[in-house]
């Protein structure tokens, strides 16, 4: 086993980081997976597409760390130099592999592509005593590669989807087996709905200063989580040391917590009405598809979603889901009695257990003094026909996209502690 | 004027950025901006919040830049050190400015923060000779301090409103005057679908070594972007030197580009047909609502988008879609026969000049021999009742996620293209 006694250092390389033209989510998600295995890392970098000076800052964490993660400049194009400047800052040549390049030429539908003078070829040359890091999702494999005793190198290209497949399939298992002690991270994520990060927070002032596990909140658009860290020998010394806190948080947060880890409001929504065999349809209005989408971005979801009505137009309100032309005018599309009509309609229309209306306002034009950006109505039939209606009005300088998002949060928050309580 | 031969840097500190917990937004966010004034910006650093570590890397940055950007570390907590590390590297000390705890009292709504042993204190110190930079939505000051000549430092908080708002109050006057030489970056980005990235670039070599403009190629998931970007003394003369590269561009790719800039493909859709005067509708099986979110989350599409009928069950196809139980039963759900019926109904039923169906396999399951994951049809029809059906087999390593959005774009390309080729 190597040490990690120097630390892990990320270094991404792209001239579209220097010029601010995307934001470095790579750096964040490899800083996660090495707090993972219990790595210390100490220092990021960014450089451009620039040989000397990827070649530079490469020779400089070569002397203070024993492990480098790049990404990005491994593409076909004259501005991808990484693996070159990586070679040149220890003075070595590049060697073509010549299996690399069948099997790249397999991944291209365009015999254009394929033919052996293809800029595409460049992605086949390595050090000679490198390992190589298969990309499935893309052309450009990465590198595992010590240059010099104690420092290791892994490349990985600037496209997430393909650094990530990469990383998992391979890097994870090398890094881990290679250079964690015997010490590892584990960590277990609380997922609020219903409640802000500052409630949260205040509730659990004492919690904030525990050494291990460490808890931590963070908080995204409408979503609240809390990891609980374990510094352990093994992941079941971990869960014994996560255990107490846990249950502490559970208890006093109960019906607030939604789901653990990987679970999401939709997820969570799946996994109840699969549970009690029962369907749900949507009538969507302000957000458009996004209530539908959110439900059908998972796999099973077929089993409870049957489909719904996008009823954009009030013409479609008044013709799919039978909302008369005089409650529309009388009332108006945002209002609590034309939602709750489309949630009544709909279940009846498309046969469910369950169904949601949703509409409002999502802006940034269409408000007025009574009905303002931001207002939203929510109607929820279940089983027994009983009707819940919600209103909402989320603060005038949220986005639409904030509001489309949350009122979907908010459907699905909804169902679900209506859920709760019918389970009792 | 100061000289920025040198360069820029930003060091951006914070031990959450390296456990990965947050995404690094200011880096991005400055970057831009510093590019908008014509800098040099050769490299981005990251490190935790130890006073060691960010004297070191500060006093490297001395010897290599003109000036540095640093963000994060100005907050009460002990573990807010970037002032006293930034006096430690040049071996100086701080004093306490006491005008500005009586402002910094001010803005607390707290008595007890405003007790004078409050931690809060800590913002008032910093180096004799360093200017304030003012922070309007928050209680850390920042600094502009020339600790040697020749090299400066800009400091602001790691909240990124409270940043910003210094950045543009006073730190982008004081940078402008001090280092930008009159030149300024301008770009226009080209957007392209139904093309690859390894394509254009390929089509552009000759290009891509260009010094102003420079061209350079970008890929996301479905989408390929090429930025041309010239440095000249105004606005003005940047276009002139892009226009040529641009028109170029234009008639190499003619249709496969669909547009510029924050152009995406459902807003070029939504554009099209508002000059028309058309409206449009959906009947959507595997991408669940996803089609019709991505037209409604841009502003103004209900004066093209009337709604769709989200029909995920085979028995919603049937029900609200008419189509056949013996079709359904022939040819399956995912097939050229049912999806050609989805788009002539829902556009008969909804009432519109524009109807697109989509029925596929998104996976990562209900794959088979016949119809593997990743296979979609496509059907549109057009206010004269032709239909233009497609068929599309997204490669098997593709997600569930990449499978909908890429069927999306497909979708909405398809009929972009038909559009074009109608209009002439």
């Amino acid at each position: 086993m190597n040490t990690n006694s120097k630390g892990v250092e990320i270094l991404s390389i792209g001239t579209e980081l220097l010029l601010g033209n995307i934001i470095n989510t790579n750096a964040q998600w490899i800083s996660e997976q090495l707090s993972q295995l219990g790595l210390n890392h100490f220092r990021q970098s960014t450089v451009g597409d620039n040989c000397d000076r990827i070649t530079k800052v490469i020779q400089e964490i070569s002397k203070r760390s024993n492990l480098l993660i790049t990404t990005g400049g491994l593409g076909p194009t004259p501005d991808d130099l990484t693996t070159q400047a990586i070679a040149k800052s220890f003075n070595v040549s590049l060697f073509e592999r010549p299996h690399l390049w069948d099997e790249i030429k397999q991944k291209l539908p365009n015999s254009k592509l394929q033919d052996d003078s293809s800029s595409l070829r460049k992605q086949c040359f390595f050090p000679k005593n490198a390992l190589i890091i298969n990309n499935p999702r893309g052309t450009a494999p990465g590198m595992i590669w010590e240059p010099i005793k104690g420092f290791t190198i892994l490349t990985f290209p600037g496209v997430p989807s393909e650094m990530k497949t990469m990383w998992e399939e391979t890097a994870f298992g090398f890094i881990k087996t290679k250079f964690s002690d015997n010490y590892s991270f584990f960590s277990n994520t609380l997922k609020f709905a219903g409640i802000g990060e500052s409630s949260v927070a205040e509730e659990i002032k004492d919690l904030l200063n525990f050494k291990n596990p460490t808890v931590a909140p963070y908080a995204n658009l409408g979503e609240v989580k809390l990891r609980i860290t374990a510094r352990a020998k093994n992941e079941g010394e971990a869960k014994n040391i996560i255990k107490p806190v846990k249950e502490k948080l559970k208890k006093k947060f109960s019906k607030f917590i939604f789901g653990e880890d990987n679970d999401t409001l939709p997820s969570v929504l799946i996994k109840e009405l699969t549970k009690r065999n029962q369907t749900i349809v949507f009538a969507e209005s302000c957000t458009g598809g996004l209530l539908s989408s959110s439900l059908t971005s998972i796999s099973g979801s077929s089993q409870v979603f049957k489909g719904s009505i996008v009823s954009y137009s009030n013409e479609l309100k008044n013709s799919l889901l039978n909302i008369s032309e005089e409650k529309l005018a009388k009332y108006g599309a945002v209002s609590e009695e034309v939602c709750e009509a489309m949630a009544i309609n709909v279940k009846k229309k498309l046969g469910a257990d369950w169904a949601i209306s949703i509409s409002g306002i999502a802006g940034p034009n269409g408000g007025s003094q009574d009905k303002p950006v931001g207002m939203v109505y929510i109607s929820i039939s279940g089983p027994n026909n009983h009707i819940t209606n919600l209103k909402k009005l989320f603060g005038s300088s949220r986005s639409r996209f904030e509001i489309q998002t949350l009122s979907v949060n908010l459907c699905l928050n909804s169902i679900r502690l209506i859920l709760l309580s019918n389970s009792k």
